[in-house]
């Protein structure tokens, strides 16, 4: 199943009418367009760009069966990117934004490594900016992260991960797209390497009824090394506050330990990471090493 | 030279009287106790903690020459640590102290593990939590950070680091404690696994008129992979804010790029990090690595 990069959507939201409903444990693929819709080929283009024609995300896709309560398995299995990206800087976005004085983008070269100029190459670090699904209340733009993914810009959500969603809305309605070459923690120049990609995911349905673990409110994913509970919010610190709970709870309820013994491990063990700085919502992640629970549990479902 | 922890203060002052001064590029060992002053040796012990004891910080060592306006370079030699530490939770500190009923505190055996419980080791991570100098205006209890440093509780303040201080005040003042076998990014739980340790540094004085970089505001850090901005307030977002603020002006400074240059490639390649949530004012780290300014430059001095 492929869904090419003609069937894109701006805003998750539980009216989108699905390009394809598909069964629990499909494999997909989808091309999707960088962050600007693929208007830019030049640096000269970023001055007439379309700005209702940011951030497309490709889908969305329904998964049969799918119904509020459940959990979206979205196992990340392959990130193709073009050989160019885009990345910019504009007056009054970013972390910098006051001292921008005028917009400025620059194509780069990809091959193995990002090729920034003469003297500066960076390594690869492929990864989805905006992974969603449709969201609890109304439409939420593609460019706002919140409880149901959409743009949380996170660099760990690249090949090999698998990210779980709460589901609001039957089917689920997932889209993705916003891929980036590379990108920082914090993304404070409000771009990544901004390109065009080919994804594919496998995407199953987890019954709640079947779940482990509490009522999932924020997204959650899992590496080989890591689990993370990843939330979206206003400020770094209250998005931080929400981020710790959630693991806090999911450590309590998967070990049996009190919530003294988890924060004490959790405090010694994991990490409060920064997923992005720079969206409408900022986004946070906690970080919990899987070594640190493994007598416990090793994967979440 | 060596300094026992006998010769401990409590709050980083320039009024402080230095225990020793010593030339520029001397080595040191410090002696410290952990963050409760070493009054704990069984979990009872921690109902009758004096709290007017905590965050004991050995020192201060005064550097012959040192003038306001001068930068300290401090390398991190050696951390030596105690064979047991302490970690606890307190109503009302940390992350999740609102769910905090009762303070708990477990003593955990060290060896080249943490041992948490039976089921649990994690990998030791030896770092500093107090270092610092006499800051520029009143004086700073151990537990608050600032940008004299203090209490920035920074898991990258460990062996092979060079930490880079203002010299706020004749001699600069220096001193360290509060060390920590192991703790994640944030602190979540209030304390790292807090321990007595033995230290060896090599202390300089970098005299402001040869310094390279933009006059120091806040501490810098670097080791074998990383340059780091550290700056402490009162949100992570501000602290955010100026932390990467901070690096711009630096890779500015020491590459010649334009700011939306720097910028970009910040963006694209260094990572806004959380080193603690839960002291009275909050620190992040920019981490740029070396790699990407190589061409431009290897190391701040």
């Amino acid at each position: 199943m492929r869904i090419d990069d003609e069937s894109i959507f701006y805003a998750f939201h539980s009216e989108l009418i699905p390009v394809v409903t598909v069964e629990s444990g499909a494999e997909i693929q989808m091309v999707t367009r960088d962050c600007f819709s693929n208007q830019i080929s030049t640096p000269e283009d970023f001055s007439g760009l379309d700005w209702n024609q940011v951030n497309p995300a490709t889908g969305p896709v329904a998964l049969r069966g799918a119904q509020p309560g459940d959990i979206l398995k979205v196992e990340v299995l392959g990130i193709k990117i073009a050989d160019s990206g885009i990345v910019c800087v504009v007056p009054g976005a970013g972390v910098l934004g006051d001292r921008i004085e005028a917009a400025q983008v620059r194509i780069l070269s990809v091959d193995d490594r990002v090729r920034f100029n003469e003297k500066i190459s960076l390594p690869l670090n492929k990864m989805i900016g905006v992974i969603g699904v449709a969201p609890r209340g109304e439409a939420v733009p593609n460019g706002v992260p919140g409880d149901h993914g959409g743009n949380m810009d996170n660099r760990v959500i690249r090949e090999g991960a698998t990210l779980y969603l709460p589901v609001f809305h039957e089917g689920a309605l997932f889209g993705a797209g916003d891929v980036h070459g590379a990108m920082g923690d914090g993304e404070i120049g409000v771009s990544g390497l901004e390109v065009a990609a080919e994804l594919t995911f496998r995407l199953s349905v987890i019954p709640g009824s079947a779940s482990t673990i509490p009522p999932l409110e924020h997204p959650l994913l899992e590496d080989d090394q890591d689990f993370y509970a990843i939330v979206s919010g206003e400020t770094l610190d209250s998005a931080t506050k929400r981020a710790v709970a959630t693991m806090a709870d999911l450590v309590q309820h998967k070990t049996g330990l009190s919530l003294a013994e988890s924060t004490m491990l959790m405090s010694l063990a994991g990490h409060t990471e920064i997923a992005q700085v720079v969206d409408p919502q900022v986004t946070v992640r906690y970080r919990l090493p899987k070594q640190a629970v493994a007598e416990y549990f090793t994967s979440l479902f």
